[in-house]
């Protein structure tokens, strides 16, 4: 296997997903810092050099760079047994990937990004417009979680896979969005599965 | 081949990325319309039988039901020349496809919806505060693509893949967005080189 290099924030739940797959798998990461808050994905050697599009995480392979989360997990995973073989499983694992970036990330994980990286007095005036439609279509998110867990104790294949892992991240921070997982008990109960999985890395490792 | 069902609104990208990728690999779709203006998709008998998320397209598999566009795609193409064989480089389609899901569809798609379908003039107030967003983060879309494209033909792989399907379907309506496409010509030469790929049909077909 190439170099792996994991160009990240660490308290970014997509960041967290790469290192979760990446010890699921049993893939060595060289890891590199940027303060998102200080700007330094926006800088011009960051643009240049790892991702035009300004974000992390990158998961740069060799010489070769990988932008988006969900991808960079895809290829860690490649060949292992979080990919399924059928063809109906496997399209439904990225059926749930996709719906992640979506229908969960911009609005679960950008709440907790207001809430406890910004501020929610430090909002811009269209932030704060757009918060009222996050909580919502956060909360539907989660309510479609829930009525999926209710009948399957994982996402896609009636198995572990690699959806499992990616919707893992920023579901289990939901509080600090100020979503109350009490009121999801069956995501709850599955977020406490993934958790006890073997190999399994906290958000903060 | 199971029997394959499209549920769809036809003048929705998302269908018709799916109906691209079916042309594409010769598979026949039967298409069932579901009216998403008189909120047919939003129906008890859809939310429970179709979709829970309330949203088209949904390709149905024999009895099985996939919803999320690029999924759906992906299902289809399983197998096919659209799908690049090397590792990276179906980590980098995928990454294109969930880029897509993020950066492009919210924007440049939803701003057609407001302009073509529920008109200006009848936005709420919250949908009216995100445009300014909506218009800003779809300029920047097609600029990452335009810096792309000023150094390759096709998106992933160094030849015509998934990805290009699935970035075509809402790109090549930017117009009925308002972002006007002269200011982006390698965008405007690759949606060409696509609509030039044998076996592609139009939106409205």
């Amino acid at each position: 296997m190439p170099a792996l290099i994991l160009h990240e924030y660490a308290a970014s739940g997509n960041c967290y997903k790469i290192r979760l797959t990446a010890a699921h798998v049993g893939a060595g990461l060289e890891r590199r810092e940027y303060d998102i808050m200080k700007g330094e994905t926006r800088s011009p050697a960051f643009l240049a050099g790892v991702n035009a599009n300004g974000r992390i995480p990158v998961l740069q392979i060799g010489d070769r760079l990988l932008p988006e989360s969900n991808a960079a997990c895809a290829w860690l995973a490649h060949g292992s047994a979080l990919i399924p073989a059928d063809r109906f499983d496997h399209a439904d694992m990225l059926r749930w990937m996709f719906w992640e970036q979506y229908n969960h990330e911009p609005n679960i994980a950008t709440m907790r990004f207001y809430r406890v990286y910004v501020g929610m007095d430090n909002l811009s005036d269209e932030q704060r417009a757009g918060v009222p439609g996050r909580i919502r279509n956060g909360e539907a998110a989660l309510d479609l979680m829930e009525e999926h867990f209710a009948a399957h104790d994982f996402l896609a294949g009636g198995r572990f896979s690699l959806a499992d892992i990616c919707l893992y991240a920023y579901t289990h921070t939901s509080r600090e969005g100020g979503f109350d997982l009490d009121r999801w008990p069956a995501v709850t109960r599955w977020l406490a599965r993934i958790a006890g999985e073997p190999r399994h890395v906290a958000l903060e490792d």
